[in-house]
């Protein structure tokens, strides 16, 4: 592209790096970030710069948070014996809008990829050993495995599964299965499969 | 969305003020800043509010400009005589992409759309009316209207035509007609209709 100002393609180029935003859509954004009023804009790149300046990390499950123990690990009223252990932030909330979980969280952040360079090393992955050992004051009973049903999400499960084995808890996954609303005949033939095999007694599969 | 940290939440809602895109685009490219570079992120916001804060408008044409008069305003090499008058800096690059374009240009900065309380007053009109007076350095000699074949152009184009008809300078349009690579049986009755009756001699049909 001809831009007619240098700090026009700049500010294009920094979009550009977003993902999933190519040079037409940077574009059009930043026109858009143009039009608006000086404190808008100032607003804008205030709180790019101020969440990755002042964001933590909680110290026990390390979701993003303003503390440094989230709000989730510090409340009374969740179940600290039983522990979801997710990808990133993105599940955390996911899975807080069903409100169907009363546990609490581990954020990998991240799955295994060795295709991306990610090993287990570059995950949350001994903290989440440390939280497993039995102390006086907490005793975790049960690790759901709420991962993507991805290669890189079954190669993380079949990698903690062997690490976690020997701790005297129970390890779980989300079901896998046919959506709720989902047609029979637009399913793929390894999820209907592997429903078949799996089947649960009909009082259980009623939602509650 | 239940967000575990104000920070996130500030950052995804200004990002979701942007044009086309919602909170769960939004979430997804604040995580992705979250997990540059500080100073990554810290080039970011200072190429937009840079951008916002520095960015001039040529005094001549009113195209984005990094000088008080811009480039293609104080070439030489520009035909100063033929104003091509467009809507925003996007149709001056697009415009300047297909290199077959040797005058100067006018940006409006906008379109005439009484739906969207834009009136003339808020456009370049005025100041286009004031380089086409003639005067003893540059006499314009054409001005071409390359606006979009919308309601809102097709008002503009009007509106101009009326104004600039007095005056001793030949008023063109870009043409309109089938584009290049469309297939017959696609094109809309409109703009079909319009070709054949707008049609040209075939030398003049060859792209040079």
């Amino acid at each position: 592209m001809n831009f007619s100002s240098k700090l026009l393609e700049n500010a294009v180029a920094e979009f550009a790096k977003l993902p999933g935003v190519g040079q037409k859509t940077a574009l059009r954004l930043v026109l858009h970030l143009l039009n608006q009023d000086k404190q808008d804009v100032e607003r804008f790149s205030t709180a790019v710069t101020k969440l990755r300046n002042e964001i933590q990390f909680c110290r026990v499950c390390h979701n993003i948070s303003d503390q440094p123990v989230c709000e989730i690990c510090s409340s009374h009223r969740r179940d600290h014996s039983l522990i979801c252990v997710v990808e990133d932030t993105r599940d955390v909330m996911a899975i807080e809008n069903t409100n169907q979980f009363n546990g609490v969280y581990h954020v990998l952040g991240g799955l295994i990829s060795p295709m991306d360079g990610v090993g287990p090393s570059d995950l949350q992955v001994d903290t989440l050993v440390e939280r497993l050992k039995p102390t006086t004051d907490n005793e975790v009973k049960e690790v759901v495995f709420a991962l993507s049903a991805t290669m890189e999400g079954d190669t993380t499960l079949f990698y903690l599964h062997k690490k976690l084995k020997n701790f005297n808890i129970t390890i779980t996954t989300i079901a896998r299965g046919i959506a709720f609303g989902g047609e029979l005949e637009y399913v793929d033939e390894i999820t209907l499969g592997r429903s078949i095999a799996t089947r649960v007694p009909y009082e259980n599969s009623l939602s509650k």
